[in-house]
């Protein structure tokens, strides 16, 4: 597979798209409905952008980077070529009928506008419904990351659901002291060397065993110290987020 | 000041006093409750390990490492010699007592048990009831920090607040996530580099502009999906987690 066409022009179209193209691979075609960054991108990796869903008959594979609703849109125009998703949380029979071979390619990775991402340590996930276009994707994703890896689907969602844990809501949380820090002018980048250290401790032990903090201490004196802090400055949000957390967290020590 | 006498023998106490004994501070002695912890840390910093809390004339400084419903128990049997605590979340005053001079020394970290943590990046907030002590302890923090900062109670105690949330919650998320992937036996490990891009982003941008995931983008069918997949799997509470943040994360977005 050394042909290939791509389906939206977002952030994983644009990393995949130009990390496959860096790699001698020939992107035959964008298509998006976002005229300014599927021209972009179709620039990029020295393309064309299409504003109709035309395939070039020179494609081997195509890779669908839309939001996942409408996938299953974009799935009933395809006939007879091989065609993947890049989504972490649909199933793989959304593409049944697209082609004999199809199949997911799901990064796990969170992507920033503007930044291209490096590949090479990210793990890739693979499914296909056919052991000979298993071991293609293999090769073709090879080229981009040292971390290919196949999964199923019920694998998959159980990834993509604890990366929104590991990633998304903890960024949320980062962004929650951002701001209790911005009313004091105080910069988020002070707890730097703290959440470098947390990550670190997380892959060197295991975060089961490294929980600290008020709550795995069952220090009652401080937490309520805290949830009068965020009252008085009317979180209430945060209140609910931090009494919930630190519940779950002093319920689980009691279970050892 | 240069003869310093420790309260406590836990994570904290070993940390401080090590890294000031390795940057020639003598340590007068070692007073805790835990004779085995405080016998092995008063070997290592060369010094005497007391059952009794017991002072030597030398000492100059007295640093407090203990829970901090122990801090005021302890400050009234300390009498005219100068005392810090190193709580986040507790008040200067609780030491009013001791001597002319007290304060707070309160770095900004989480200890592991048996890991020595290397001081130079740590930042350590330093608060004083006077100028003179205030410029002391700097000096004397400075020889193990290269990142010294004063900051008043109110500060201090947003900051340690602010840490919960971006340490302790963050590490209770990954706990999450390594539980949820340990039923298909799965490594957590497979999550490092997504985690470790989401704290190189949060500092690199900020936090509250690199929200991602299926909440931000009002992406109901994924939600609904992962709510399924816990309750099926009933982790009621982290279903409970998932649904809080999520709903907070999409309110957040309709203010912008």
């Amino acid at each position: 597979m050394k042909n290939i066409y791509i389906i939206g022009s977002g952030k994983i179209a644009y990393n995949i798209a130009s990390s496959l193209n860096e790699n001698q691979i020939n992107i035959t075609g964008v298509y998006g409905r976002n005229i300014e960054t599927g021209n972009k991108l179709a620039k990029k990796v020295n393309s064309k952008f299409y504003k109709e869903l035309k395939i070039p008959k020179i494609t081997d594979l195509i890779i669908i980077c839309v939001p996942d609703d409408q996938i299953k849109i974009i799935a009933k125009k395809i006939n007879k070529i091989a065609t993947v998703h890049t989504s972490g949380s649909s199933d793989i029979k959304l593409l049944k009928n697209c082609s004999k071979y199809y199949g997911v390619v799901w990064p796990i990775q969170t992507f920033t506008n503007n930044k291209k991402a490096n590949f090479k340590k990210i793990p890739i996930c693979i499914e296909a419904n056919n052991d000979k276009f298993k071991d293609d994707l293999n090769k073709l994703f090879t080229k981009i990351s040292n971390n290919v890896i196949n999964f199923n689907f019920k694998q998959r969602k159980l990834i993509h659901l604890s990366a929104v844990f590991s990633s998304n809501f903890s960024n949320y949380l980062y962004s929650i002291s951002e701001e209790l820090l911005s009313d004091e002018k105080i910069d988020f980048i002070l707890l730097k060397s703290l959440i470098l250290e947390t990550t670190n401790n997380a892959f060197k032990y295991k975060p089961t065993n490294n929980q600290t903090g008020p709550a795995i201490r069952k220090d009652l004196g401080t937490i309520k110290k805290h949830l009068n802090l965020l009252s008085k400055k009317k979180k209430n949000k945060y209140a609910k987020i931090y009494s919930l957390i630190s519940e779950y967290i002093m319920e689980n020590d009691d279970e050892l």
